[in-house]
């Protein structure tokens, strides 16, 4: 991994047990024919987009690829994360058969999070699994997918329930396409990114405060920094656990309390990001409640995420036991082993811990959050 | 892996690189709690069996598994290759997280190659991957389904199109359980067994020849050592291609000619290893006419299949270009590249081969073995 420097052109390489690969930060890459010559051959490549990504970048890309690939197919989803379901995911392995595409095919994911996940899902199991490119379009994509392996889509009970750990051979994050993308959509990315400072770097938490403006402006040298370093975390934590048995449960800093959130307002309702966001402060009230940090922290905590314009106050997803409706949707998370919450938590500026918490201290948390 | 042993008790040890999984079989396994002892903790089992299958066997593993899991959940599914679908998949789904099933819900699949392929890929699906146990109840599941891994459910344009690589913790050949399968079905498991002598093990193919009748009679001795020798061989094939580059693809004798067959008739009307069995004989000939064996040993082939109960002849799929359909159908075949067949071929007895073949040498064997 490269270390900090601040222009707006990064790379970060990934180096895992089965297969290495490399991101890509900068700006126009994604029309950049060079960027794409050291993928595997293949007669066809299949871009995956939706409606509202593919009328600005997929011509572009599908010229770019139309250099490596005799055949560059598009299949245009529906936009949004109430897509995000097998329904949809068809539409992507229709395409595939109706062209005949062999399990040679390269998938290109052309958009955000929802994207990556279904075409990245779609990839490890069409045909038992064909290689796949990330060309993540929103910020909180760039930070989050392009490492990890994640991949997957909702059942109506659970989100991200059924899916697949999938590397793709590359990812191509370009800072043009962050001009295209809605502020709110801008800010839900910067959850991910503040993120990191809490959990495992606090050096980089002063970096995001002192930039945030910059950030907001969209400036790029800054947003290559911001998405770099993310990803060297993230690539540091995934690297020492592929597969979630320990270590890589820190990357759900604020995700506990925000998948609630999200499923208890219908997915869509709130950006994850924003989940997320909110999930941060209402986790680390839960270590202030916990005594693993001070009310400082706290505070600074809360400030940050508000600067970033995110939510910092939880919505009332129950008038009758709010808490309790909370605890229940928490309860299914993936996360949680025979019922019992492991809440992600800052142990001390910088570092995190995964542990359960007394159901009473997490309701005078939910209900001092909620609004 | 063990040597040829004659008794009716035998055991094959899968040796991969992420993981080691042993494969045992005898009689009076599946309800012997001793079996289970070995595999991972976890609150929650969920027995995944169909209408056929579960009236005979379940109660008998439920209270095996009881000694172990806390609770053990049963989900039946309808029963054929038709329900092979996501439709069916989703049901799987819906019992796990009705049921608030964690990551380390154990997974058990009691049936054929149908529940087996759909457990499999539920259980490398759900949450990213959840532990599981073959319990495979037809011969065809227990000397192919056993070893190598391969998981996934048919799309209407194609059969297993979208599956995972996952590997089991355990594979329980119960013999017992075979008194009750027709004897259509035990046929269709010849099919899977005899093709392992012309690819790999000629002294294999002598045995089966000589031990064939005792086979059919169901003799307990003489299925173990064909089902132990099968999973040594896929085993010794899989362990040096375990995501099918390249040698694993002569495992696929006979599969491409069955495959058309199947999805050509529409799946469910011929069975998996019937379609296989003809297949083996239009390979063999095709073989044959490619100058790579003798007439002699197609012929010992097709009289080996007829005397197992299996097809020789395969059916007229279309009246007006039966050829060209059988073409059309294969051209789709996962191991189609760029449109281009790859045949699994004998390369002389005992030795396959994977390569391309001329159309006109093509059309002129499925004219010859189609009635």
């Amino acid at each position: 991994m490269q270390e900090n420097s601040l222009s707006a052109r990064a790379h970060v390489q990934i180096s895992l047990a089965e297969r290495s690969y490399p991101i890509v930060i900068g700006q126009g890459l994604l029309g950049d024919v060079a960027g794409y010559q050291n993928l595997p051959a293949a007669s066809t490549a299949l871009i995956v987009s939706n409606t509202t990504v593919a009328p600005l970048y997929a011509a572009q890309l599908q010229a770019a690829l139309k250099t490596r690939y005799g055949r560059v197919l598009l299949t245009t989803l529906p936009d949004g994360e109430v897509h995000k379901d097998w329904q949809t995911l068809q539409l992507i392995f229709d395409a595939l058969l109706e062209n005949g595409c062999d399990r040679k095919t390269v998938l290109f994911a052309l958009g955000g999070g929802v994207v990556g996940d279904m075409t990245g899902f779609a990839a490890a199991s069409y045909m038992r699994g064909v290689p796949f490119v990330q060309v993540p379009t929103t910020l909180l994509a760039q930070v989050d997918s392009s490492v990890g392996g994640k991949t997957a889509i909702n059942h109506p009970l659970g989100k991200n329930m059924i899916g697949a750990f999938y590397q793709p051979q590359l990812v191509v994050c370009d800072l043009d396409v962050l001009k295209t993308l809605p502020a709110r959509e801008l800010s839900a990315g910067l959850a991910e990114v503040i993120k990191y400072g809490p959990i495992a770097d606090l050096a980089f938490l002063d970096w995001i405060e002192n930039n945030l403006d910059a950030l907001l402006a969209r400036d790029p040298a800054a947003l290559a920094h911001a998405i770099q370093r993310s990803c060297e975390i993230k690539a540091w934590v995934v690297g020492q656990d592929e597969r979630e048995q320990g270590l890589r449960a820190i990357l759900n800093f604020g995700h506990t309390f925000g998948h609630a959130i999200e499923s208890g307002l219908g997915y869509g309702e709130w950006l994850h990001g924003e989940g997320v966001g909110c999930g941060m402060v209402m986790a680390a009230h839960l270590s202030q409640r916990l005594g693993l940090v001070d009310m400082t922290f706290v505070e600074r905590l809360v400030q940050l995420v508000r600067r970033a314009g995110l939510p910092v106050k939880g919505p009332v997803l129950s008038e009758a036991d709010n808490a309790g409706r909370y605890l229940e949707l928490m309860r299914i998370d993936k996360k949680s082993e025979a019922g019992e919450i492991r809440f992600v938590l800052v142990e001390g500026p910088g570092s995190a811990v995964v542990r359960a918490a007394p159901d009473a201290l997490v309701r005078e948390v939910i209900d001092a959050c909620c609004r």
